[in-house]
């Protein structure tokens, strides 16, 4: 016990370096001048370096081995369990090596900034190329470390124990079931009268006053948080300080207010973790295909319902000075319920997200796999948007360089947000067979008999369980395509 | 030579934490939600933590000894020079002491301000306590290791090589001159047209609009850094990012104006800090009585001389649609030089502030050296607001609560102000006297004649003199009160 307690304390100040790093990237993303940039990449690399440097300390190997060999609860096993998995992790490779990731993910990442403003990919391409390189490295000596194909090593470390051939699988069903529904979705959305999108502009102070309405009435406490505006919408901060970020366009409130319920659900997952183990492995999240399914079981599951769209309909009215046939709950439903072929992730529906992220996952793996280099992305990312979505973007900026990830080193990332639709669909259905009176609840703004269940299944498990265990316990079977799909019929053909 | 590169690795690692810890410190005062407070103790202490541990390894005095035998030029000599003082300075007390420190002045902080808000100092004072007695072990731990009294170790870490004996013989003439002094400039300023201070409110947007156009005039770059709003104005941030603060009051502009001029003085003195050393020791600033004399400089000599407020009335007029007798010239140079009994040591003028500090300088001394307890401060300081400025507080909040710096740890730190006024006075008077053209071209707003003198003779030098030897390079002769006394007399005596 009392090695395990060293390994605690380890874990503690492991937890406050993460926790500083969050503040320096959610800084870095919202408020800090341009100027600031290569001081802020040496601060981020020295950090993640201290970070990697406690991890691999020969000591630890010691104490885990000690540690195993003691007797524990079920928390302080599990606990024991994410310490191990991240000395794993972390042991495959050099601080040296994680230092040069850190430092070029910043780099690249405040070119990308600019790239993206100016569609201009070849000024980011080297930087990416050189990222590119670097985090193959990581992938190659973290495979070798674990047994595992190079890609499936950097899918780890965002959803554990995740393989690409569960991805494969899950992705192929996927294939053979959406371009023929979305055949189905678009020809009856045609017979149907049109949406008509509310006339702007939308002044940004209202649409902030009306995010901060919802997210407190989705639960979330700014005693505890904060709303912020960056580039691409993300929740950052720690379990007691979490800070989520939205984008407002002037002439559609849409997108930043649904960003806003999107980055709720993450923000509710981090402040539902087990505060009793704060600060501990085991007190975190199990990886992004969770944090997903809670981002898109508030956005898409709950926040889109017709239910909550009803509800939704006279606060906007309200916000806005909203009058007429487009302000009514049937047309709102139908302008959240759109479906188009569009060439931003961001803005898709959940129909054609799917097919966002199968583009994405493929061409990463032919990145990492050294099949496709980074010159060559502009041209592969047209050809694949075409094939899967039958469309073009104009530019790069529409392209890819439209999302974060790539520029901030996070391979292996993107598979976790269709993963986590699947999850959201499938604990959805779960939350609703056991609270009947969810739906209803929502249709008053009630979150309690939602939010009652989540904390319960999963919030307040942390990573108590792995997110396959987790899931399987929470809805009664493993992660699958059914619920997904019967949720896509069900709002987008039934009815 | 190889042996000093590694102590400049060290020194950039080390530069990249303590940049961290200036993120959260200034996350914590300007943006953070309350909530978090307890968990960005933890983080601040971690780091805090880190710093010490990695100045104290075993290696470093190693690498010290043998960098001092090899062959350097000046700067890397100076460099090496501050390096020996910070390890002198760490490995004085145990990261264990270092890490409780930071914690405890943390949460004191927190309770600070709501102590502050409610004007209640019993809420306070235990954690202040704790504080005292933490602050009280470094400097008894530094006093040995320095061979000093344990008061001048705490001054050291605020004006490296100044003695109280310094400080109390500065002081003795400033005690000397100081009240007579007083007398004689009420009397006249009662003899003369009161000053009128143009009526309000001034909205917080103008003001925070007109701060900005103000810094830009003054040399600021807001590509690398900001300006936000806190409870006590202060400069945060690195050299390519350096954040002020103010904050704003809404029936008078005068204060919230004057503190964005102060802290760009120090935000100037942080930009202008050689490029060349960066993340090294001997680029840092050399303690805060050059830095206070660089924010006094701009405030005091600068922003309140009669030149620059004719340049700054008709930005007055302008900002706040300000007409008629108040906002002339001549009256607003008198609400600027306005000098009055008061209890706010920020709100004071420049004559009656060196007795706020004296009173400061006095009280923690004797909380160090246990001959106050801190549930006797507010009744000391009441005595001692009477005896040295003739006036007593309503309240402890605007009494002893009224200050950041006790409840942040920060001993040792309220005399560099007043030495820094001094210095202020004399380098003003040196930079006059080599550039006839600074007033006039302050008078149309132009600040090259002043900043380029200050980037040669200051700001440039980063810690390649000590302060002492810097001011005597720069002016000419030792800091002392002559260049303060006559700028005194002739503001506020002569004409």
């Amino acid at each position: 016990m009392e090695v395990y307690r060293r390994l605690e304390e380890r874990s503690r100040r492991l937890a406050d370096l993460r926790g500083a790093l969050a503040v320096l990237q959610w800084d870095r993303a919202t408020v800090m001048p341009d100027g600031g940039a290569e001081a802020r990449a040496e601060q981020i690399a020295t950090l993640s370096g201290f970070v990697h440097r406690l991890q691999t300390e020969p000591e630890v190997a010691e104490l885990l081995e000690a540690a195993e060999a003691s007797q524990l609860d079920a928390w302080q096993a599990a606990n024991l369990r994410e310490m191990r998995r991240a000395w794993r992790h972390a042991t495959a490779v050099s601080t040296d090596l994680v230092e040069a990731v850190s430092k070029c993910a910043s780099e690249a990442e405040m070119t990308w900034r600019r790239a993206r403003a100016n569609d201009d990919f070849v000024s980011l391409a080297p930087k990416l190329a050189a990222l590119v390189v670097l985090v193959r490295e990581v992938a190659v000596a973290r495979a070798a470390a674990f047994g595992v194909p190079a890609y499936d090593a950097l899918l780890d470390q965002h959803d554990p124990g995740r393989s690409g051939d569960d991805v494969d699988a899950r992705f192929a069903e996927l294939e053979a079931l959406l371009p023929g529904l979305l055949e189905a979705v678009l020809a009856r959305q045609a017979r149907r009268p049109a949406p008509r999108l509310p006339a702007g502009p939308f002044p940004r102070d209202r649409q902030r006053a009306l995010g901060r309405k919802l997210m407190e009435i989705l639960g979330f406490d700014f005693r505890h948080g904060r709303l912020d505006v960056s580039h691409h919408p993300f929740t950052g901060g720690v379990s007691d300080d979490v800070r989520i970020t939205t984008r407002y366009v002037d002439d559609d409130f849409t997108p930043g207010l649904m960003a806003v319920i999107h980055e709720t659900g993450h923000a509710l997952y981090e402040r539902g973790l087990p505060d009793a183990w704060r600060r501990q492995p085991v007190g975190c999240s199990q990886g992004m295909t969770l944090h997903e399914s809670q981002s898109l079981l508030f956005e898409m599951q709950a926040g889109r319902s017709p239910e909550f769209i009803a509800f939704l309909a006279p606060l906007l009215r309200e916000a806005f000075g909203g009058t007429g046939a487009a302000w009514e709950t049937e047309n709102l439903v139908r302008v959240y319920h759109r479906v188009a072929r569009g060439c931003i992730r961001v803005e898709a529906d959940e129909v054609t997200y799917p097919l966002h992220v199968i583009l994405r996952y493929r061409l990463e793996r032919a990145l990492i796999a050294d099949e496709l280099r980074v010159a060559d992305l502009p041209g592969a990312w047209r050809d694949g948007m075409r094939r899967l979505l039958g469309t073009t973007p104009v530019g790069d900026a529409d392209g890819c360089l439209q999302d974060i990830h790539w520029p901030t080193g996070a391979f292996g990332y993107f598979p976790t947000y269709t993963l986590g639709a699947l999850a959201a669909a499938q604990l959805f259905e779960a939350a609703k067979r056991a609270e009947p009176e969810l739906l209803p609840a929502l249709g008053r703004g009630e979150v309690g008999p939602l939010l009652g269940w989540l904390r319960e299944k999963v919030h307040g498990c942390g990573s108590r369980y792995g997110s396959a265990e987790l899931i399987e316990r929470a809805t009664g079977r493993p992660l699958g395509t059914e619920a997904f799909a019967a949720h896509l019929r069900a709002r987008y053909l039934g009815g």
